[in-house]
């Protein structure tokens, strides 16, 4: 599909008209509002939702001049249908005109990408992450237990744990080292203090658009439905207090204290040409977990880690999220027919994306093998977890016949614990 | 403290001048709103703000016309003290006459408790729950793996995991019995299907009030200061399901379902006096941890079943706040020094409160140790796990020389579950 817009036609950019993920950026100093990325720059929707361009309100409520879109993702899927029609009309190069040929208002409302800052586009209501990637499962039973077997439920549950909405921020948002306790393997007593073993963990996150009732199952058919999009997902991962806390409740701050999303929505309706079957199922699932479509998709990942002061990023892994055992919707439909509502602005984490060559590992704890094997960086440092001042980033885009459809970059630094406890 | 309003100065009443707990109600079709419960009275201080009788924001904005006390809450104890003085100063026997001289203004600002309808006091930001009763980790432990031994984490971590916050409801509200997977011990392969080990588990409930920033450790002080006050928390529990689920990564669907609170939120400011000391230390806790002053409170807690359709409930356990390892401060400051941000609003679940005698046991998993000691109820019947139709009950007060600060009862009744997929 061909825009106005130039750059949005380019083999290389992230945001062809094919895609249209849906952020929240500033410019200066105004609130932040809704925009759409084509090419290299932002669509103010809010802007066009004002000049009447774009109306998705009955009664003409504002649904894009907030700092979030939660609103327009639990106004449901005929609105989400409607809006992407809308924009691809008024983007196309053979489309409405009326904002193509429209100077003063192009003007106004196309902005550059470069001169944005991005916020988080949704508000979380809650944030579940899940562990769904066998590959990973089986390495951190190698690397923990001393074997690659599966927990015994594995194979039948899509196991999630609630994780914690408040700390989960958008791409460019530094994270302090987290302090916590952990006790070495022949320490007799535990100690506090910065994580040594600070990690990452290579993720796509799934965001809920409609609500479900408490107390009423669902399908993953219904699951897969009220999924709105998804964007990149890194789940920071303290090691060494995640390894003494975590038996018998699981895992708490030692992954508490920050997950960073890339900025951009990317919606299910984009990645529809991208669907790819679940793998094969080694055991069969029960009946309420099966799936009547392809429920991953064919998304291309990478991981890159920059130390400070360091001229360029070194790739550390690359994988795709095709290599999951359940999908979002399995997972959606897991977690909800049990009874709990769901709602728009719910965020679940895929789990570990790892491949089955060391290069498709997705956190540094397997591609160190929990810091046994140090791997080297293109600036010549050798690396086991992540020290201070490194930048970690991930990448994904479902690729196309000439075109990708991005999602931006995921991107946080690690500064120093922050140490001091204020007097009160 | 005496007060005008003859029914709070009883001493069976759980509602005395000195307790002044907050609530949100209704009393027919119009919007909830702000209540404080006094004798068997409530006082609609939504209206008294309106009328200027109470003014806590500087601009005039309602913090008490709202359907939640969150804005009183987040704006920090000194907002907090000033309304629970003026609060005592309107309702004393010898304070401000402006109400109680005003008959007609009298019976427009108190509504009589048994017309009320109690809805959730404060929307829950998100939703933590501990596992701090040491006597309840031995029963688990000698039930589910053999050993009473605690796990090896236990005596330095307040441990907690992430709950459900969308689940979290209020007093009254019906539940349903959950849809999940599990497996019987001597199953091949589990099976999915309503709960059949549905349990509760009592617990307090503390509620963060004012905010910590992201990266920024707290301390005890600080935490115990954040918490605005407690309520009671039943954490119901799907023994079955949790039991397949919970290994590695914790419980997820087994508590997903329901939680379900008090009406009521007692301020830590009138639950002062009950103050008392966390047990001797069996292991000497890190110094991040440890408490400058008594942070558990002297609670009598009781818990009572009653069978669809019998005319009595039967009381089942009997046991007190005090019996808690670690404080909700304790636990609080261990969620925050990581640097997550707690927000007003976060609910801490205590865990299970029991006590060293069979009578003391906070949940039915202890009480029939595992389904396999029925007991018997006050009509005779029997029971291990929660039958449909059954209502459970917690209830909690603090006792002081004359009267007590009570929680209003914390009840639910379990309803069959839902087992219809409806379709798309």
């Amino acid at each position: 599909m061909k825009s106005w817009v130039e750059s949005a036609n380019s083999a290389d950019t992230q945001f062809p008209l094919n895609n249209l993920p849906y952020g929240v950026f500033t410019t200066g100093d105004e609130d932040p509002r809704c925009g759409v990325a084509i090419g290299d720059m932002i669509l103010d929707v809010a802007y066009l939702e004002e000049e009447g361009v774009i109306a998705l309100d009955e009664d003409g409520d504002p649904m894009l001049d907030l700092p979030f879109w939660n609103e327009v993702m639990e106004a449901g899927r005929e609105t989400w249908d409607a809006l992407r029609a809308r924009l691809i009309d008024l983007l196309a190069e053979d489309g409405d005109a009326v904002l193509r040929d429209d100077a003063a208002m192009r003007a106004r409302a196309l902005v550059p990408l470069a001169d944005a800052e991005m916020h988080m586009p949704f508000v979380v209501s809650e944030y579940t992450d899940f562990y769904a990637g066998k590959q990973h499962a089986q390495n951190m039973g190698a690397i923990l237990r001393g074997s690659p077997d599966l927990p015994a439920n594995w194979l039948h549950i899509p196991i999630g744990y609630n994780g914690r909405a408040s700390s989960v921020v958008v791409s460019g948002t530094d994270i302090h080292r987290p302090l916590g306790q952990s006790k070495a393997p022949d320490a007799e007593v535990p100690s506090f203090g910065p994580c040594k073993r600070l990690d990452i963990e290579l993720e796509m996150g799934a965001i809920v658009g409609t609500s479900s009732e408490m107390g009423q199952p669902i399908t993953v058919d219904q699951a897969d439905d009220m999924i709105f999009g998804y964007v990149l997902l890194n789940d920071w991962s303290a090691r060494d207090i995640q390894g003494w806390e975590y038996q018998p409740l699981g895992p708490f701050q030692g992954k508490a204290f920050g997950t960073t999303i890339s900025p951009w929505i990317v919606t299910s309706a984009a990645l529809a040409p991208f669907r790819t079957e679940t793998p094969a199922r080694d055991k069969e699932l029960l009946p309420y977990l099966t799936e009547s479509k392809p429920g991953l998709y064919d998304i291309a990942l990478e991981v890159t880690m920059q130390p400070e002061g360091a001229d360029k990023a070194t790739t550390v892994a690359q994988t795709n999220y095709s290599r999951m055992y359940y999908s979002a919707a399995q997972q959606l439909c897991h977690h909800a027919v049990g009874g709990v509502p769901m709602n728009g602005g719910d965020l679940l984490g895929s789990g570990t994306i790892s491949g089955p060559s060391k290069s498709e590992y997705g956190s540094l704890m397997e591609l160190s093998w929990a810091g046994r094997e140090p791997f080297t960086l293109d600036t010549g440092e050798t690396r086991t977890f992540i020290e201070d001042g490194d930048t970690l980033t991930l990448k994904g885009a479902a690729k196309g016949d000439g075109y990708q459809i991005g999602f931006g970059d995921c991107e946080g630094k690690i500064l120093p614990a922050i140490t001091n406890f204020p007097a009160k």
